[in-house]
């Protein structure tokens, strides 16, 4: 055990330009990311203006509930400092972590915040003084329950929440927000290297995160023990060391091992999670099968059981992934961490495989699973998000809200949301040695070493609104390379001119590929056709049958009870398929109404629906009521009064 | 509290012949129920092999496996005489309680049976043992939490415990089985009035239950307190002093006073008992706002929120009720026990109004809520009901078992089916001064006063498989009485002779009434038409949009996979409206296939139904591959091998 120990005076990684999932030199990468000191969203574009909101708004509220909450006093209690009882979950201190990481990504992009950085510094301080003399580091088992320590990895999260400990610390390391965190980091992770390593205790966390995380740290680090760690606990999953557990092995992905399962399972966070360990630890080693698994499942989890804002989980009893094509929309329970896990697994499987559907599955869950969850002001937030509302709702737990709430008893998906935002800058690009690789578009710019030379782009945009992308490159190289830009799976027509005139430009594989010396100042117009689309889902999607779902770009729309007519019943109305669908700038605002660049005038109908529930015999359904439909993005929805919402719409039958 | 005392030593109700709910002399009821000794099932019939069976096979297992399972041995615990741990739920006394009610009402029928006679003297035996000195009763609580008694009453299941007792010493006083049961039974009930009576503590249990019992007790005994503790339990409800829980005040229907509920809500068994409770109440006390609210929130729920099949709750989580129209046939939770209460509480509504629509809820839920829980051999049954099982599914817990299971951690169930069972004939018929009411039909026959003289019939039918009802009906007196006989909600044709000869006989309220002298061995046929129905549901039902249901006389039909041909997905199957149904008799039969009386083979095809999830554009299903479809019994889904099943049937776009 002296080897790891070792590692603790070997010096921490060098905070260098990089950004969350850096894959090592070694690594099997077709691309590599750009560090977040390379990437500028600009703050009038809307993913410039989420990440402004969350720097002033969402990332202080989550420090305010940390102290409000007690995840703060928790620690200062493992600190000995208070004599206060335990407050929250048992894994309260993932929240911290997590809100850690966001403040570190943040101080990135904001080094001059000082709240921001006393709280890390603070708060790191503090974890230094919480951890235990062996390098232990967990509020609950230190103050609640010593000696249950080690003892119940199907529930404890102690994993999992050393593995959102190593995220922050790397985090903080790579921006040089706190060099300190790593050291806390490295001596809980030196201690789980010689507890769980080779030759000692064979056991996984209930909670994937760790793996991860590990296989990050060991990025960091350089620190090969971490990696095996990581690869080890993959290689136990799926033996049963876990136990049946309330809701059987597959809650947490204990069912079968890792390699050769066919089929997303269980608790959704979970499976995500498990999967960003599989992907990471895949490229670092070189073990194809881990990625190949990787990419099966998430087949498996996009073709049968992703609902089609990107979400995922089926089901409120356990968080789960359903049956397959189970994807009831009111009862979706599409947790905001699985989709936020999502994004960070198909950012993972990007990097390594270059592959356009990772990158449409990021822009897909970003704007309609992530986004969703948060309120216009920043404050409030969706821990589930449905895709449908009924009238005469009624929750019975904060997971069934009708509203976006302030905070949670568990708040996983609120610092989960300001880690992502915070770093969102980071997930826009890439490079590798011949070219640029734009993924997501929005106003920003881009700064790359590129065919050895500094390269500079422009962007601007109105997207998601408008389709159209403006570039400015510059490269200080007359070598010529290549700018690849995503065409989305959703545009089936755009055109591309090239300093004002047009090229053509076929997509090869989800990109555009433009190969040319890039005078300073070429301009490149992209103009992506945004349509309305109606879309439709698999025939064995019971729970949509007879419905569509209006898109445009990369948004999905919704109904929302604020634009019918009074007395009408969102669950009575049908859309015209007949009808054109026309957008408009938003008509209906007023008070706190956020602004909707572009809303969805459709025709419509009241269906009349009788009062039988069932019935002897076909309903036909009389010719109902005409009317306009307004949709608005499902991203929006619910930010001006509470009440009823529905993506997939019946269509009126002719 | 002296006064309350001196019933301990009052003498006990007469055993009479009172079947399950025996509204006292005063009661506002429409109908009074016959005894159980009253009415016979004919083994031959369907309802007659249920009995049978569960006589032979359900009662026996469920007795064993309170051997097995630890209830048992929790009270012999409690009693002192064991020194093993307590296992199982901590409301473990419950099923040993209903197991005795069940071999109470057995023993009505069968006298003869020494092995269910021990059963039930040595058990009443050890409760006597186990109780406490100042009458308390509950092993949980005395063998492991001493010192919680009564503290956690949202949780503690103390009161439902207590309930189900009072209902067995009710059964066993009522049909002689055991008069011993009934001073158990009031010595703890005694408790229950000095503690939670006038003056006492303000508090209700978690789980309604009590309050139905407590009014029986007093039914059988006379003493009112204790239907004056039924009612104050009922006036505290509602107020919030159970607290606000995991899933909130309306899971235990404590969100709003029972008199004021406008729907209802929260875990669905309990809502149905509190239901049953009030409606108790209500006739004894002549409170009709508790009758008011009952029938109002009856309506509710069978308006908005009951399966085709009867069965109540849509959501795993909390076992609770959805929002209106809320009904995923996949996701159905439809627990057993709910069917159960609603079977219950529709008896006491019948009987209080004399309302057809209850019996023919009672009707509906029976054969197709109710019956599909058990296995054809009597030995297995299901927690949950759901009315669509997936290609792929896997279940992750007993409540989603894709079969019958032999016993439950939460079990509930079995014991509950096995005391309706045993009591079933006492649900047949009703009378009042001028006349006897058939309600369900079935081979049988029926002894009752009417009129003031000695009234014999005897049914002969093949129902529910032939909509044919011959009666035979002697009446030793000259006096003209009105026999009623329903006509089933679902039947839109019959027929009646009178000795051969046809009659007139309008329909009146869902009953024909035929008022005559009823010589010896005049006849009566009743022929209700039975075709094929397509069942349709509310188009605010999303879950099964463009689907119909497949329904013949009271049954509930449904596809299983064992009847398509290998490789077809049920999934893609459709049903083809225009193309005729036609009953059979089973033509799959084979193995350990129980034997099916009337299939229903219709027109139908597979679909071709593509890959993507999700597609721009609507999808038009090519023309299918044409086949027979053959429909089963939905209570008789899952005997002949584990598979997708589904009730809903997508309908072939023409």
């Amino acid at each position: 055990m002296t080897e790891q120990k070792l590692s603790e005076t070997s010096p921490v990684g060098l905070p260098g330009s990089a950004g969350p999932v850096a894959p090592g030199p070694g690594a099997v990468a077709a691309l590599r990311p750009l560090g977040p000191d390379q990437v500028r969203l600009d703050p009038g574009g809307l993913l410039g203006r989420w990440q402004r909101r969350n720097a002033t708004d969402t990332l202080p509220h989550c420090v305010d509930n940390l102290h409000r909450a007690g995840n703060i006093g928790n620690l200062r209690a493992a600190a000995g400092e208070l004599d206060t009882a335990f407050t929250g979950m048992w894994f309260a201190d993932s929240d911290v972590y997590k809100t850690l990481e966001a403040a570190a990504w943040e101080l990135g992009t904001s080094p001059g915040d000082a709240t921001l950085r006393s709280f890390v510094e603070d708060t790191v301080a503090l974890l230094a003084r919480a951890q235990q003399p062996d390098g232990y580091l967990n509020s609950y088992f230190t103050v609640v329950a010593p000696d249950e320590r080690w003892r119940k990895p199907d529930w404890s999260h102690e994993l999992y929440c050393a593995g959102h400990l190593f995220q922050a610390a790397v985090a903080a390391a790579r921006t040089g927000a706190s060099p300190g965190l790593v050291t806390v980091a490295r001596r809980f992770a030196d201690l789980l290297v010689e507890r769980f390593g080779p030759g000692g205790v064979e056991e996984v966390c209930g909670h994937p995160e760790v793996e991860t995380a590990l296989a990050e740290l060991y990025r960091l680090t350089g620190h090969r023990p971490y990696l095996d760690l990581a690869r080890r606990f993959l290689d136990l999953r799926g033996r049963g060391l876990l136990g049946p557990g309330r809701f059987g092995p597959a809650y947490y992905q204990d069912h079968v091992p890792v390699r050769e399962a066919r089929e997303v399972a269980g608790h959704a966070v979970r499976q995500l999670y498990l999967l960003a360990g599989m992907v990471d630890v895949g490229v670092e080693t070189g073990d194809h099968t881990l990625l190949d698994a990787a990419e099966r499942l998430w087949e498996d989890a996009v073709n049968r059981r992703t609902y089609v804002t990107g979400a995922h989980g089926s089901r409120h009893r356990d968080e789960a992934y359903g049956d397959p094509y189970e994807l009831p929309p009111d009862r979706a329970y599409a947790e905001t961490c699985a989709a936020i896990a999502s994004f960070q697994l198909n950012w993972r499987l990007l990097l390594a495989t270059g592959r356009a559907r990772y990158a449409d599955e990021m822009e897909r869950v970003l704007y309609n699973a992530v986004a969703p969850a948060v309120s216009s002001d920043g404050r409030h937030f969706f821990y589930s998000n449905p895709l449908q509302l009924r009238t005469g709702h009624s929750s019975s737990g904060e997971e069934e809200a009708a509203r976006r709430l302030s905070w949670y008893s568990c708040a996983c998906c609120p610092p989960n949301i300001a880690r992502l935002m915070a770093s969102l800058h980071s997930y826009l690009a890439t490079a590798h040695d011949d070219g640029l690789q734009i993924h997501l578009y929005a106003s920003g710019s881009v700064d790359a070493v590129v065919a050895g030379a500094a390269a500079h782009m422009d962007v601007r945009t109105e997207y998601p609104w408008r389709g159209r992308i403006e570039l400015t490159v510059s490269a200080e190289t007359a070598v010529p390379w290549t700018l690849a830009l995503r065409v989305p799976a959703w545009c089936d027509a755009y055109t591309v001119r090239i300093d004002g005139g047009p090229v053509m430009a076929p997509a090869r594989d989800g990109y555009i590929r433009l190969t040319r010396v890039w005078a300073p100042g070429t301009t490149v117009v992209l103009d992506l056709d945004m349509p309305v689309r109606h879309v439709t889902a698999h025939p064995r999607v019971d729970a949509v049958r007879g419905c569509v779902a209006l898109a445009r770009g990369p948004l999905v729309y919704c109904l929302e009870q604020a634009d019918l007519p009074p007395g009408t019943v969102l669950e009575d109305v049908r859309l015209d398929l007949a009808a054109p669908a026309v957008t408009a700038a938003s008509a209906t605002s007023g008070g706190n109404t956020p602004d909707i660049p572009v809303v969805i005038n459709v025709g419509g109908q009241v269906a009349h629906t009788g009062d039988s529930l069932y019935a002897t015999g076909r309903r036909r359904e009389r010719p109902g009521t005409p009317l306009t439909l307004t949709a608005v993005p499902y991203f929006l929805w619910g930010n001006r009064n509470e009440g009823p919402m529905r993506v997939w719409i019946p269509v009126a039958t002719p």
